[in-house]
């Protein structure tokens, strides 16, 4: 199963064979966070991913209506190629569903952000042990005290995920994640985490703990659920995202978006 | 003073009008560190810096008993160029003078080494306070348990220099010196400072002392002092260095050594 192409991964998931998460299928290519927003919604949204990149890097943006992006992908079908969706009416989500045909208008907008999949392939094929992939888990993430950049009707506060690195370990990632500014770049924060206001390490808001071995420093990224925050207390009147760990797979390779 | 062009602070230097430290003049300019030993001493010496280019960049090298360096200085007199010089015998000073003319010999090979100056000037052009300049001292360095690689006659555990920063800004700090690999490069440890063999963060071996604000982190950079405690345990029967804080003033611009 891990041998298919993007495009034949597509298929699958268009014809419904593949409903599940996307994690670990088509390695190295890159895989997207989704937000689909009626177009007098996504004018605000593209302001507030511009001011705040780092959580929300945008790879790819649709006309409004169309459910095509091809820059990402060939033949894309917005409305059917990710495995399972979210819809949210005033913030609240109100179905989950495996296709949203039915629920297409032509005034939405999709916006595909980047993912941290794609700068934890070249960590680990640097020799980082990146501890949410040993161990067979979400990374976790926290809400944190770092205020984003207010755009329009979008703010709140950052949500960042975590790995922990012995220090030589951690500047070898900064360096890493340095190149790859389209999914989240160089870490945010490392280190004591009640800095960035983070009570407890062992109890991440998002995804699963993970162990912390003695010497290592916490470090920390900007997350793609900060938007999904930010939809949270903005509460449009209609949205819709992926279901987590549900992407879109694209074919462009990770290694095309390292900027060195 | 701080006018003078290289070439300029040079010529005071060789006639004598300038023996003191060369810090803080000719801004923008590489200043270099200094080791001169008799050719059959410095092929090992050599290959130390290039099996350790963290500690010992190599920014020019001149051939047996030649004085110009033309790649780093027009018109160089390695002889009388630098403001004050130490001569080692067996591994121990006999003399600090300004002139080494009478001291040369044929068979002697010069090799100029970068230094954190050529770091700490784009550190500060990016808005971080670098906290031995804001307090006006020299860096603090210490001796680490980090085992420099051997060759031949030399080898010996590195020496690191510290500069403490806010998290976020020592991620940053990171970026800027990834890019100047010749002049020292990425830190090499960050945090804890007893995981590398520091027991007394306020009791540098080399150096003052600097303040740590809290939640400030240390930052860990190799330091160019490692090639000198080499040389003290490796005792070559002849040997020059520069005097600390007395270096060459090259014509090359630091900026011309970032590698991006």
């Amino acid at each position: 199963m891990t041998d298919l192409t993007p495009s034949q991964l597509r298929q699958r998931i268009r014809s419904g064979e593949h409903t599940g998460n996307t994690s670990g299928f088509c390695p190295g290519y890159v895989q997207t966070n989704m937000v689909i927003l009626p177009k007098d919604w996504a004018a605000d949204f593209l302001q507030f991913c511009q001011k705040n990149p780092k959580p929300c890097p945008v790879l790819g943006i649709s006309e409004a209506g169309s459910w095509e992006i091809p820059e990402l992908a060939t033949d894309l079908d917005i409305r059917s190629d990710i495995p399972s969706y979210k819809i949210f009416e005033n913030g609240v989500v109100t179905n989950e569903v495996n296709d949203i045909t039915e629920f297409w208008r032509d005034d939405l907008v999709t916006f595909m952000l980047g993912c941290s999949f794609s700068f934890e392939e070249p960590l680990i094929q640097s020799g980082l042990e990146v501890r949410n992939v040993t161990e067979n888990c979400n990374v976790p993430m926290y809400r944190t005290t770092i205020d984003c950049n207010t755009a329009g009707r979008f703010s709140g506060t950052m949500v960042v995920s975590m790995r922990p690195f012995l220090p030589a370990d951690s500047i070898r990632a900064i360096q890493i994640c340095t190149r790859f500014p389209s999914v989240h770049g160089a870490p945010v924060h490392l280190g004591d985490p009640s800095l960035i206001g983070i009570k407890d390490i062992n109890s991440p808001e998002f995804g699963d703990p993970v162990t912390i071995n003695e010497n290592e420093l916490p470090v920390f990224w900007a997350c793609g659920v900060t938007p999904q925050v930010a939809l949270e207390q903005a509460k449009p009147p209609f949205c819709i995202t992926h279901s987590p760990g549900c992407m879109l797979v694209t074919d462009i390779k990770n290694s095309s978006l390292s900027i060195m």
